[in-house]
């Protein structure tokens, strides 16, 4: 495999076409796409509509006439043509963080009139996500329990009510079988809850196919929707009108604008929601998922899951062919089933200071630090939209500079004497 | 009083040059900063800057860059110097309604090891704080007491856990006493919630002199923050490391980037962040936030208090002299003491069509359904930072032509037979 190869594929590449919707920093081979996506070039400009026209000059009657209200479901129907759910089973709004209590809440709702309370997930799943299942276990005498995915299915005992985790790992980019898992939970009585903030945009999901039960997901990763864009929450029509979520604010209410004293929560997925949106942010979220949904006529998730694993084989081929002898260890698995959109690697030491020299020379990736159970990562994302073949044979060819000249360790020492 | 007494009074006023800070529409009297505040002229190119800069060139490496992880707290700040709380004690994130919901829950544990089991509100509270708290009233054991603010303090019993209030009434623009409300609740063994959605930025807050519990407030109404711009949140010191919230997600975290699988809160303020916040709604309401404390300079809150009353006087006055005989009523307290920044005005029919037809004439205010136990009110919001003499003489002849010409009939009559 050369650069010219590289080209090659570029040249045959049905979907690089796809990469003229973003604006991209010149002198970037951007690899954070699973933390941050970039900038849609119709951004700026519908942005700038709705902070002029909509806020500047319709002010309160924008409410109507810009449709602001209908922007959680309208973007949420968008999102679902990318999570294999239907219209109407999506609300965009609030964090991700914050939809997770909302659903875990409902799912836990569930299993009150059973005997079991243990919530499963995995020790490596999104902190953030376990903060949350934390608290809500301690509050409503749940125990929660953290494994290994190893221990699927076998850990679903009669004691366990819901399993909660992650579908692609930020940690390691390693995929659970959605489908499998979910049939194995229903199977052992469990109820799932699915973050799908590392596979919305970057893998095929089929939520109603899998029979899945709740998920949420993120909207600034994949989904290129700003940062901080609001995120994503889905439930399964078989449960949406029978239990309710306790974040009950007014954009749930069944008639918000009859300000009436007591709570009556909207049907489906609409009760979801909160409080009043970010509607400058939404509009961003819009953009973004319009970059995604441009693939439709190129295959759509399944040509752009085709790319990704294109992306990352070559990503592997690639460094270990060229890197070899420099202590890297791959972490996401080989296996294309269980592979996300991103590719980590592992090192004994140094996995800061080498993503920080690859950052100096443009390569934007980032670390994500171990424990005693989990190595040190320097992670890799790759986002086929708007990366092609030859992005990773140059960002490889900076790693391989990187460890040869021992860059990395030159910038270790200046961080470490830096004088901050 | 004429129009020519107005345009000297006009004349006169040091907060009038505060206007040149906003970009309002041509042939608009706008009424309604209590609903959406209006457009700073800085905000546009602002969030440009962070869409096109910060973001698109940025990417990732902005969270460090631009300060995007300080946002909520440097905000916060901001929203401190005008609501009478200290540096590092607001954080601006989420929504009004969420907000709420994690001090309401503090407020409750607090309260656990005491028998008191009620939470006691107003009948015409905003509905969605009444929606938040029903629902964790029933989720924790508390039972909600709504009341009239006359049967205060004289419902605060031994019973009571929580009195929540909001400062400025949303229908009726009336104002409590937070000082003596406070100390008669401390009193009773109660902790207070404050809601100052139509407080802050439109009358003088002093919290830690007032000795208040609890706050949260919006940003979209009188900070100007733009539509659903996110919110804040306010604990008093000596509440704020002894208790937790439960959307305990990654950014109220002590240490959120060691990415350790158990929940450790941080101290202070940080612990009622959750998840990752919407970046570019945050710099709008930074540009909002801008525009209030622009009037430090000229007497800040108390002289733009002054100039509130000055004008919520006047348009009382006028609406009496001028529109005698048409059958409205004042029911904003005409106290100074007990009036926020608006005037509601009441009328036995006919109150939306009113609305509606000063709305079309560019007069816009809004109009809030009344049911057995409330009237129908005509809300018209007055705002010191955009608003002058003269503005209010003519949203005041407006009115007296609709109510003249029996204009608002016909719009009623039109809407009624519109085909929809």
């Amino acid at each position: 495999m050369t650069l010219d190869d590289c080209r090659a594929l570029d040249a045959q590449d049905k979907l690089a076409a796809l990469r003229a919707q973003f604006t991209l920093p010149a002198g970037v081979i951007y690899l954070d796409g699973n933390s941050l996506g970039v900038l849609p070039k119709a951004a700026p400009a519908r942005i700038a509509e709705v902070v002029a026209k909509e806020w500047g000059e319709g002010l309160i009657r924008s409410w109507n006439t810009a449709g602001w209200f209908d922007l959680p479901q309208r973007l949420g129907d968008k999102v679902a043509r990318l999570i294999g759910a239907a219209p109407g089973e999506v609300v965009c709004t609030d964090s991700t963080s914050i939809n997770l209590y909302k659903v875990l809440f409902s799912a836990l709702s569930q299993q009150l009139p059973t005997n079991r309370r243990v919530v499963v997930s995995e020790r490596s799943n999104f902190p953030t996500d376990l903060y949350i299942a934390e608290s809500m276990c301690r509050e409503r005498g749940f125990t929660l329990k953290l494994i290994e995915a190893s221990e699927l299915p076998a850990v679903l005992t009669e004691e366990v009510a819901v399993l909660m985790l992650t579908h692609v790992n930020y940690r390691t980019g390693a995929m659970h079988d959605m489908k499998a898992i979910t049939a194995a939970a229903h199977a052992a009585g469990v109820i799932t809850v699915w973050d799908l903030a590392h596979s919305a945009g970057a893998v095929p999901v089929a939520l109603n196919d899998c029979n899945a039960d709740y998920a949420i997901g993120c909207g600034y990763k994949y989904l290129n929707g700003g940062p901080g864009a609001p995120a994503f929450a889905w439930v399964h029509a078989r449960h949406a009108d029978k239990f309710v979520q306790p974040l009950s604010g007014w954009w749930g209410h069944a008639a918000p604008f009859e300000f009436t004293p007591n709570y009556r929560p909207a049907s489906g997925i609409a009760r979801y929601l909160c409080g009043t949106q970010p509607i400058v942010a939404l509009a961003g979220l819009e953009c973004g998922l319009d970059t995604m949904l441009a693939a439709e006529a190129h295959g759509g998730m399944a040509a752009l899951r085709t790319k990704s694993l294109a992306l990352t084989d070559l990503f592997i081929q690639l460094v270990e062919e060229r890197c070899a002898g420099h202590g890297l260890s791959l972490v996401t698995p080989r296996e294309h089933a269980d592979r996300g959109s991103q590719v980590c690697l592992s090192r004994g030491e140094g996995a800061y200071a080498i993503v920080q020299a690859l950052i100096a020379r443009g390569v934007i990736g980032d670390y994500r630090a171990g424990d005693e159970q989990m190595p040190d990562i320097l992670r890799f994302g790759f986002t086929p939209l708007y990366l092609g073949f030859e992005d990773v044979w140059n960002s490889v060819e900076h790693l391989r500079q990187v460890l040869e000249t021992a860059e990395w360790q030159r910038a270790e020492f200046n961080a470490k004497n830096a004088v901050t």
